[in-house]
């Protein structure tokens, strides 16, 4: 195909959503007229799919639960008057809270004003509040300086908390957990309260929470008289959570304008709802990516945003999509070993990263590239008539050229700004085509199953560490003669490697043999 | 194979390297002992080359370039005196260097010491130390605060600006890069200059650089009168330079024991030299890339290193693995499409975001979990006998086994902490798997043809940007008239792309029509 017809393909395939001034190009996905045909009453189920989830179905069959995070942004759209009202006063009390907080009504212990946001939480419960406090964040004028603890890495708690340093005293925390029992968002929060009994603080006088109604949180929330708890929803996933109180709390709070993030959302929610392929840019995207991948994920997604603020992006997108589309048994329990791998970070940088192995190596991808037309920051010419912001713009289509002339697929994104609007349309945006896409492959892109085959896994690690610590004595064994002396000979592995990480902290005593089976342990 | 066969294969199986405490499992990559014997001619071929590539042979064939990273670790086995007291003469000029600015004794114009070191790189320099900042740095007790400049993102670049704020004076900037020509860091140091003169500040008396010598960037350090001049040599390549200059420089400043990355990375030369697959961690790895990838790239690499330090490990490798392996050409000529696509963030974080995919679904991938056994940060139970450090562990003996159950592959680096001499070792175990895969496939893991022809690309759309301004008039006309007008009727499309670029930023006015191909475009 030569410049011509591609620049003709690129006119008549041209995908725009007046409202957001948005469009999705995927002339350069080799995407025929023939195909759109083709998919069309696979697309037609996942319109009608789409419209009885909106409209209250039960989505999620395996966790027998509505879906409805596209409600958030257009509460009035909610299937019972319960939920609609449930969502208003939910934003509205949130709105509040931050108003309180950033006026010095709401106030911490000892000082005058909360100056920084400390969110504690992990997944859905991060992703998405991390990606937006620093693709919309300022860090001169942001209204509470944003800090996340996502993880159960001890030093990586200690660390953020000395980033924090004396100014624990004017920190509120948000602790987010739908249950309140998943292990590193509990134990973050231990830590943290600790370290805030350690400055002579009560904790409960410095959180918040975003959890389920009646969860355990909400209970310690209540015996202990947080600031405040705003509800979680099983109406709502973790990884679709952003433009709920997950993502709510912590963007209100930093000041993020998350009024424009609902609205942005709900203006591509708009878009994304007409029945036509060709003026619907999640259907479009969807279709593309069933095209790319021969609809069982053949190729990866390769993310690259040309613009910093949106490092994060793809991030949030591998939780969105590969949570999504990650699975084992499709709608009819069939074995289809689903999914769509995600990775990127942001242009032109990974070109220097990666794009000799995209261009030349393994043509195993397909790229979203994301445009943002306003360049922002200081104008400034660096050659007579060019800014950087020209040479960011020039490597993306530059890099598209690259790609498509070595027969590498692409779609491109274009937006005309980062700003809370457009980031709530773009996470609206893939929503939505992960919706839709799961129905053009015939599976549940609301459950996630595997997840708990990790967390039976690790728990039963815990469980063995528990009996070889038990099983440790004076005198020097091997794992082999613990694992049997508790009654867990299939274990020897384990219990070493738990052995292994105890001595390494100073929980035992471990003497290393020749190879791991005559390595020794004795209790400290 | 049942947990008692798999425990006997994971203590014969493991590869030691006592002299750093570390060790490579492979024992869940279904590595049979008849595989190592069928690569044992491959990898022997590997092993000569290596050799030869450490003596100085030209093994960047293409480029007519010696290959010499693991010299810098060890100076003395540099194949003439020449390199060899370079190499020790550049450490100790950045050592002396370093000193004087902790010290004072070199200042800047207004303060009396530099707070801040602002370095301005992109790719090999800024992926290796973005990582070793974050990996080793600790924000309170850093002698300098470390800030990057990765892009030519002119948002990205004044939101850095913005975060050192009023510290400009006090705030030491390198700028890195081989010719000086690399535009993202030129104009990256532009800007930046041009902020320091909009302070009153004279640039060059707050700059270094890091440049080869002779170059445009030399030349400008000259006249200029810049603090002081790093050398890059041809014979290091930027995906491997960490160990040079340009991971010194920052390193040093911000404080980090530069010299023990410099050991460890030795250490783990010394290992990796053995012509023994079953005791060389790094041939090790390089047959398990091959058996796991079909030698061919067949599979992704997932990194999954459970500690939050850890986190930019998986960018770095994206750099060294991709650009290194992903090549069109064998050293033959003969068309292979190689590589390995890499992705990763950190444990147990992305446990929430996509081992849902990993686990059960699509089976694309292969994954190294990075195993850190002390767990540092404040110590403290969550339940009786369990810390948050048992968590994660647990997570990832955990995840490791839930992965082997469903058939999914993964090796384990086990290290004993991140600090600086394990983070050294970790580049040198990757750099020297890298340079064996390479051979194993019969590539030159060296060049990177690829990049060049995206720099072209995008010098092209800069030109015909220029085009198109200068056709730009008070009549409106679209994308093809421009087009026409100027000369350049196949770009069309490239055309209307820079012009809606440029209306975006104020410098053209557009007119959008019902398809692209109407929109005009009108001088301001």
């Amino acid at each position: 195909m030569n410049a011509q017809e591609l620049w003709k393909r690129f006119q008549t395939s041209l995908c725009q959503v007046p409202a957001l001034d948005v469009s999705l190009d995927v002339s350069r996905m080799a995407f025929d007229d023939d195909f759109v045909e083709r998919m069309r009453p696979a697309l037609d189920k996942a319109f009608a799919a789409m419209d009885a989830l909106e409209k209250g179905a039960i989505a999620n069959p395996d966790e027998d639960r509505m879906v409805g995070h596209y409600w958030l942004r257009a509460p009035e759209l909610a299937p019972s008057a319960e939920i609609t009202a449930e969502i208003k006063d939910t934003l509205a009390a949130i709105e509040a809270f931050a108003a309180k907080v950033h006026a010095g009504a709401i106030r911490p212990e000892r000082k005058p004003k909360f100056t920084r946001v400390l969110s504690i939480g992990i997944g859905g419960s991060a992703l998405g509040p991390e990606f937006l406090a620093d693709a919309l964040g300022d860090p001169t004028t942001d209204k509470l300086h944003a800090h996340f603890i996502d993880n159960t890495d001890p030093d990586g708690i200690a660390r953020e908390l000395e980033r924090i340093g004396a100014a624990l005293d004017e920190t509120l925390v948000v602790v987010m957990s739908k249950s309140g029992g998943t292990p590193e968002t509990r134990n973050g929060m231990l830590v943290v309260a600790e370290a805030f009994r350690a400055a002579g603080l009560d904790f409960a006088k410095h959180a918040a929470a975003v959890t389920g109604a009646g969860s355990k949180l909400d209970q310690t929330v209540t015996k202990e008289g947080w600031l405040a708890r705003f509800p979680m929803w099983d109406w709502v996933g973790g990884r679709t959570s952003e433009t709920s109180a997950v993502g709510l709390v912590p963007g209100l709070l930093q000041g993020l304008d998350m009024k424009a993030v609902l609205a942005g959302a709900a203006a591509m929610d708009e878009a994304t709802r007409v029945h036509d392929a060709a003026r619907n840019p999640a259907a479009l995207l969807a279709l593309t990516w069933y095209l790319a991948t021969d609809g069982r994920g053949s190729k990866d997604m390769v993310v690259l945003p040309y613009k910093d603020r949106l490092l994060l992006f793809s991030r949030y997108l591998q939780q969105l999509v590969m949570e999504s589309l990650g699975k084992r048994l499709d709608l009819d329990g069939n074995r289809v070993d689903q999914g769509i791998s995600v990775y990127g970070n942001k242009g032109s940088t990974d070109q220097h990263a990666y794009v000799q192995q995209l261009r030349d190596g393994v043509n195993n991808f397909f790229a979203t590239f994301i445009r943002v037309l306003e360049d922002g920051g200081a104008g400034g010419e660096v050659e007579p008539g060019v800014t950087p912001g020209d040479y960011l713009h020039g490597f993306l289509l530059g890099t598209r050229e690259a790609l498509f002339a070595n027969d590498r697929k692409s779609a491109t994104i274009t937006v005309p700004r980062v700003d809370a609007r457009i980031v709530g349309a773009l996470i609206a945006l893939f929503e939505r085509t992960v919706g839709f896409y799961a129905t053009l492959v015939g599976i549940n892109a609301y459950h996630q199953p595997g997840v708990e085959a990790g967390k039976k896994a690790a728990a039963s690690v815990l469980a063995l560490q528990d009996q070889a610590r038990a099983g440790l004595s004076a005198t020097p064994q091997t794992a082999d003669q613990i694992a049997a002396a508790v009654g867990a000979p299939e274990s020897a592995e384990t219990i070493y490697l738990v052995l292994e990480h105890l001595a390494a902290n100073g929980r035992a005593t471990m003497t290393r043999g020749s190879h791991p089976g005559l390595t020794t342990f004795q209790a400290v």
